[in-house]
Formats: structure tokens, sequence, C-alpha cells
């Protein structure tokens, strides 16, 4: 059976993605510096032998095949079929040379970013980036030549939006984003004129050892359902969330001065966990097993860290912890917690920002790589249109500080251009899916307040996580919340919280 | 050209051990327990990949071609040939879904030990071994039927032998082995005659935190010339070090009450780390530029723990740091801490053994899986083969007591069989490779007392580490010592340092 075929093939690319991924989670997470050149030929050649197996002429055969007597299979083996073959369709568009080069390139500017970004030398991480960007806009023309036809792809740029977020086009983010546009600056003034007229919530003035950082965060995580034998937490500069389905690797990063910062990530690298291995096991190693796309990966996070995480009741409920686990001082008393927790203030640093801001950091940044993929901006004039931006939307001035400036992300030196649009989508999923939640589970914020939170994450398993790649973005929205994505409940979900009065 | 050919597939071979160390690493260091299932699944599947490319009809068809082009090589890739020949025939011996078949087994064996041997389980454990054990006779029977009329090996259990420490067939072990089983108990008898006569060393008494053994681990390994940059330490149940040439990973054990115990495993992993750190770096990812067998690989573990790392002037020289890390008190001052380190004791557990009683644990190890392979032994005889074996070398009892008998090892459970005889074989190589450094460097003793430890370094760099598998075993003994393996200087090495009186 042609179908047979292809799954024996996709088992495969599952084995070498575990690979991928645990020496990715090990280079980020242990790795000691002089291992960088082997870990990325090592990489590069699983890589190469990934898009070996996608590109083998009878692979094709079975795929043509497999379309043909596809009439038997069941409903989940036909989305699993549709997944493999647009997958294929993917990995044949683009020259396994092509691969190779883009995965040496970016590692070794992801692994210079690293140092280059701690001395602000943009000089010398210029000419790696302008690579990686170069490879990055061949491997557009490629995927755009290939499948303009069937996925309407209106220019170069939409085809590596689509590697991240299948089915997403320009035309949805456009008006979204200019809608957040216009209404986030009026927002952000209320917002910051409430605030002002305020006193400022007490902010944590003595360091809290990582230790005990640790111990609050294994609290919460066994909070939030992770298995602890099935799951690892370990520290990294760029908190993220990897590893394999019965394996995940979530990690943070602890600031003694910011207990915040580390357990509100720890929170939302626990939603991308939960997805992953809450995952349909009988369809392991499968397409139609896997999460979507980054869009709907990031509503899982930010569904645990802004709509459940950040919420008044979560926070009275974990605050008692806070007081055990660090220290009984003012700045963890429950509501000057949440008022921390929500505190808004324009920053440099788009992982730091705070809901309303933090769309403003993307669409700066979705902006540039659009303009870069399609030939209307070069790698040099990014600090130039940088500063600009951050002018315009924040009126913040980076001129000279690369470090906080176009230098802050991992994304561009690692190859992911096209991304960034993700982190919104997510947000506005995430306050869509939480709305839908409450409608189902009326006494929702009740059962937030005791931490009794199994039946919140029943319902997104059975909305989200069991589904995989069973259906599309759309109709995954539309079984989950009766209707596609609505940027209405995101709106509604920060004007409820940052309009109010304290 | 075929050679450039071969050598692209080793290449590619050589990306696919480095996923698999870095795996394997990660499986016994930081992997959670429920992660086992899905990397036993990844690492069979790389096996079977690293199979396939060994197996593919092009790369024989290469290999012939390349053997009768062989003329315009220079000699190191004459020799990189040699050993890529070898390896091809070798790979293809074994039947890929034996190859297959093997490593699933011995993963879930290997996984199930580690609870069961806790938990004196023979019973559930036995059967698991069974099947390890019936698929590795399947394995030298193949190796033996494919390889024996070049090789000249006598029977299905020197095939074995041959993957771990090749040219090591048993007609070089026997009478070795019959030696050391007539001398041993002698010795044994004298030394532990002059012991009961003297007044015993002073043990440790009071706990060590473990972040001070960790301390103290650092600081012996930076004068063994790890560079951090390139290496980690981190904590295993059973030490090991592994990882790739530019990333060594280093393991030990802390006990609280032991700590001799944890930093002689980490000077012993010192010495493997140091051979695979130090291969020539213009032939890596070729096996040429790879380490030779086990049995030269441990003597550089044993030349660093038993030569150097236990040598008088070596412990004088450090149990200045004990004191510094751990604590100013009498166990730790230097001859105190030379009588312990020279301590002998028959005691069950190999790993623990000192240098008198370790061959003794070997032989019988050796005999017993010697019979299993060649069927003059049963799986279900072990427990009492072990005992008996244990009266009559060491006059222990190990009645019902699996956990420190015959499951205390990782390497049956995890299909090594024939690895055992290394051990012994990397012992003899030792003393012989020492014996020559210091007729080389003359005022050895005396850097080794000032702790420079570089010419002696450079001794094995030059001597042993930058040779790779240029030579054969018997070539590179001579080249390093002027014979070819000489037992006569482990059993002088084993009378001048125990005979002594303190």
């Amino acid at each position: 059976m042609s179908y047979q075929r292809l799954e024996k093939a996709f088992y495969r690319l599952a084995q070498l993605d575990h690979a991928i991924a645990m020496l990715g989670w090990d280079q980020q997470v242990m790795m000691p510096p002089k291992g960088n050149a082997a870990r990325g030929r090592a990489l590069a050649e699983l890589q190469v032998m990934s898009t070996e197996i996608m590109q083998a002429p009878s692979l094709l055969e079975a795929m043509a095949l497999a379309e043909s007597e596809s009439g038997g299979l069941e409903d989940w083996q036909q989305a699993n079929l549709r997944e493999m073959v647009s997958d294929i369709k993917a990995a044949n568009a683009v020259p396994k040379e092509l691969v190779e080069a883009l995965a040496i390139a970016s590692n070794d500017c992801e692994h210079a970013w690293r140092s280059l970004r701690q001395d602000n030398n943009w000089r010398d991480f210029e000419p790696l980036l302008q690579k990686v960007v170069d490879l990055t806009v061949e491997k557009a023309q490629a995927l755009n030549a290939a499948l303009r036809d069937e996925k309407g792809f209106a220019n170069d740029y939409e085809a590596l939006l689509d590697v991240y977020d299948p089915g997403t086009r320009m035309k949805r983010i456009d008006p979204v984003f200019t809608q957040l546009k216009t209404e986030l600056p009026v927002l952000l003034q209320e917002v910051m004129e409430r605030q002002n007229a305020e006193s400022p919530p007490t902010g944590q003035t003595s360091p809290v050892e990582k230790h005990r950082q640790v111990a609050l965060a294994h609290n919460i995580m066994g909070i939030l359902g992770i298995d602890f034998d099935a799951s690892r937490l370990d520290e990294a500069a760029h908190p993220f969330s990897g590893g394999v389905s019965d394996d995940s690797r979530i990690t943070s990063r602890y600031d003694e001065l910011d207990v915040f910062g580390g357990i509100m990530a720890v929170i939302h690298e626990c939603g991308h966990s939960r997805y992953e291995t809450g995952l349909n096991r009988d369809w392991r190693y499968r397409p139609v097993g896997s999460s979507m796309g980054m869009g709907v990966h990031e509503s899982q996070s930010l569904f645990f860290e802004m709509q459940l995480g950040r919420s008044r009741p979560f926070i009275e409920a974990i605050a008692p912890l806070f007081s055990k686990h660090l220290a009984d001082v003012p700045a963890f008393s429950a509501n000057n917690m949440y008022r921390l927790c929500t505190r808004v203030e324009p920053g440099l640093i788009r992982v730091n920002a705070d809901e309303v801001t933090y769309p403003l950091h993307v669409i700066l940044r979705y902006e540039l790589e659009r303009d870069l993929v399609l030939g209307k901006a070069e790698v040099k004039d990014i600090p130039e249109r940088w500063d600009v931006a951050m002018h315009e939307h924040l009126g913040l001035d980076t001129t000279g500080n690369y470090r906080d400036g176009p230098m802050q992300d991992i994304h561009w030196p690692s190859g992911s251009i096209g991304y960034f649009p993700s982190y919104t989508l997510g947000a506005m999923n995430a306050a869509q899916l939480y709305h839908a939640m409450q409608r189902a589970i009326p006494d929702a914020p009740e059962l937030v307040g005791r931490l009794e939170l199994q039946p919140i994450f029943e319902w997104l398993s059975a909305n989200v996580w069991q589904k995989g790649r069973l259906h599309s973005y759309d109709d995954l929205m539309t079984g989950a919340t009766g209707e596609t994505l609505n940027p209405r409940y995101f709106l509604d979900h920060l004007r409820s919280r940052y309009r109010r009065s304290d």
C-alpha cells in the first residue's frame, strides 16, 4: 500500500526530528561553546537526510499512487495523507543544497549572535545576517515558484508565512494589524494615564536566589499539570520549550531581581509543553498527530500565560506560593502582584513587553521582514528602520542600541523569517479560545480561583490538543469557538483588563 | 573517485554517530524516565540508517573499486581505506533487521535493569536478558560466518571480542588470564597479610556535600588538561565519558561518605576524554582519525586513574586540594590518602574493586560470557556460576544477592557482550605505556609531584592520541613501548605498589 509506504517514511522523519529536537535543546541548554561547529554539521546533515527522504523519487511515486488510492482510508488517515502530501510538496520545492547551506549559515549566525549581541556589535553581525537573509529569500522564491498555483501565495513572503503558520496570508494579517495599529496607541494612552494617576505597585526590591525561584516554578508547573516523569525544567538565555511528546524540555531564565519574568516564562512554556504532550498518542509519528502551525502553538502558551496566568483569580490563588517559596513581603501580596503582572510600559524588548504594547513590537518586525523578503528593504537599513518604527509606535529611541534593538531576537539570525506574526495571531487565538472556554465552563473563574484547572485542560485537550492537524486552522477555530479568527476577543480582553481602575 | 565516495559515506556516518552519542549521553544523564520508549525508537532508527548506509550496494561497489585504485593514496589514506573496508565488511555481516531488533531489545533491557537491579529482581530481568543474549549470539554467528576466513576467528565469541577490541583473540587472552589467575591470589594473600599487620588508614567519617566534591573534581580536571569550553561534568549512576571530540561529556557519581570513589571516577573518565579530544583533527570524521578499540581506550583511562592518579607523587600533590575544597581532616592527609587509594579488599562490586582484585572480576565475566555465547552456559545458570566463581576467586558469597552479583553491570543488559576483557587488557596496556613513558621522561615522578603534567600528555598525544587508527594495535604498542603486549609490566607494577610496607 502506497499510504503505508508514506507512513513509513514519515516514521523515519519523526525519528530524525526527535534527534534534531534533542540536539537543538542540548545546544541551547547544555553544550559547551566549542561544541558548536560539530553540532552545526551534525544538525545540517540530519536535515539533509530528512530532505533526501522527502525528495526520493520513490516517495513522490508513492505519493501520487496514495492520492489515487485514498478511497479506503479512514477520516484521520485522509487528513494524514493530506498533511503528508503537503509536507512532501513543500520539501520538494527547496533544493537540498539550499537546505544545507541555510542550516549551516543560520547555525553560524545564531552562534555568533550570542556574543555579538552582548557586544552591541552590529557591524560584524550584519554580513552573517545578510547571508541568512539572502538564502532565506532564495528559499522563499523556491517555495513560491513551486507552490503558488496550489496555495495561492501572493508573493515570496507569503510562502515563508505559510512555513510557520500554514494557511495564513497577508490578507488575513494586514487588516488586523492595521486595526491594532489604530486602536492600541489609543488604549495605551488611556492606560498610561490611569497608571500615572495611581500610586505605582510595589516592585520587588530584594534579590531572590535562583534555587527558590526554581522551587516555585516546579510548584506552579505541577499546578499546570506538568508530569515531571516526562518533563524537565532547565535554564536558557532565551526561554523555550522543546523535546518530544513524551519528553518535554521546558526552559526559563532567572533574574534575582525579577522573579515574575522567569515565572511568567515558565507558565508560557507550560502552554507549549502541554500542547505537545497532549497530542493524540494513537497518531504519534504522523503529521496528523503533530501540532498545528505556530499561531496555534502560541495560542496555547498565551492561553496559559496571558489569559489564565495573569488573570486576577489565578494571581490571587498563586500569591501564597510566592510568599511560601520566596519571602512574605508586600511585593508578593495578591493585589500588588496582579498590578505588577498587568502593568503596561512601553519598552525596548519584545519578550519583556506587556500585552498592550507587544503587538506593536510584532508589527514592526512583520513590516520589516516582509520588506526584506520583497526587496523593499535591505539588511543594512534595518537599524534605521527599526529606530523610526520604535519612535512611531512606542516613542522610544534605539539609535546605536543594537543589542536592545534589531539584535534582540534569535529569530532572524536563526533563519526564522516569517515567524513573528504568529505571536500576535496566537494572542488573538488565545483570547478567542479563552472566551469560548468560559462559555463552555461558566464557573471557570471560580475553578481558577481554587486552582482546579483540570476541566479547563480537558476543554483544551478536546478542542485543540487531541485534534492535532486533523482539521485546517479555520475549522479548528470554528469547532472550538464557533467562528474563524475574530480580533474582537483580543481587543475586548485588553480593554476589559487594562481599562479598569485598581 | 571511489575513495572519496567512501569518505563521504563515512562523513554521514560520523554525523549519525554524533547524534547517537549525544542522545545516549542525554538518556543516561538528563532524560526523564517516560522519555525512554521514544528515545529507544529514535536510537534504533538512527542505527538502522547507519546500517543502510553501510549495506548500500553502491557503497560495496565503491569499496571494491577503491581497493583496486588505492595506489595514489597517501599513507594515512591507505590506513583510512583499510579501516573503512573493515567497518563496511563487519556492518554487512549482520542483517539490518537483527541490528534493529538488538537495539530495541537492549534498550528495553537496560532501561528495565535500572529499576530491577534496585529491587534485586532477577526473575523479571532474566527473560529480558535472555532476549539480548539470544540476539547477540545470532549477531556473533553472523559475524563469524562472514568474517572467519579473513579474520581467523576460532569461534563465535571471538567475533564479539573483535567488535570491541579489534585483533584480540582468545589465544592472546587465555594465557594472560591464566597467569593472572595464578599470580594474583598469591599477591592478594601477601597484601592482605601486610595490611592486617598495619593499623588501618583513617577512613572518611563526615559527609562532604556534593557541590564541594564537584568543585574539587573541576579543579583536578583542570590539572588533567580538560578544556571546559569543550567539556562538561555531570552526574550519572554509572560514570562514563561520552560526547564527541569537541564536546566531551564526562560523568561521575557523588557519595557524601566516599569522596575518593567519585574523584577517582572523574580521573578515570578524564583519560577517556583526553584520548577522544586529542585525536588528530585533520583526520576528523574518518575511521583513521577515530580511537582504537576498547583495550586501548581503557589503557588511557587506567593510565590516568591507576598509573598516574593513584601514584604516590600525584596523591601527595593533590592532597592539599582535598583539604582546601573539602575539610582539613586526617583522612585527607597525603600519606593517609595514598594508603586509602591503594587499599586492597576483596569485594562484590567490580567498579569499586582495587587493582589487585579487579582482574578477577573481569575473568569471572569473561569465562561466563564466553560460555554463554559458545552454548556452554545458559542465562538461567548465571547466578549459580557467578556465586561459584566469586567463592573461588575472592572467597565471597553472593547467593540471592543479584543486585551486587550478576545484575551489577550495565554491559550485558545493554548488549555489550565481549567487552569485559578490554578492562584488563587496558590495565596491562596502561602499565606498559606508563613504564615506556617513564623511560622517555626520566624526571616524570618529579613532574607529577609538581603537577606539571604537560610533557606526559604530550608523550601520550604523540604515541597514542594522534595516531588514531593509523596502525594496528600491535604496531601501536610496539611504536610506543618497543614491544607488543607484555603482562610483565602490569604484574611488576602491582608487586611494586602493593608489596610495599607503608
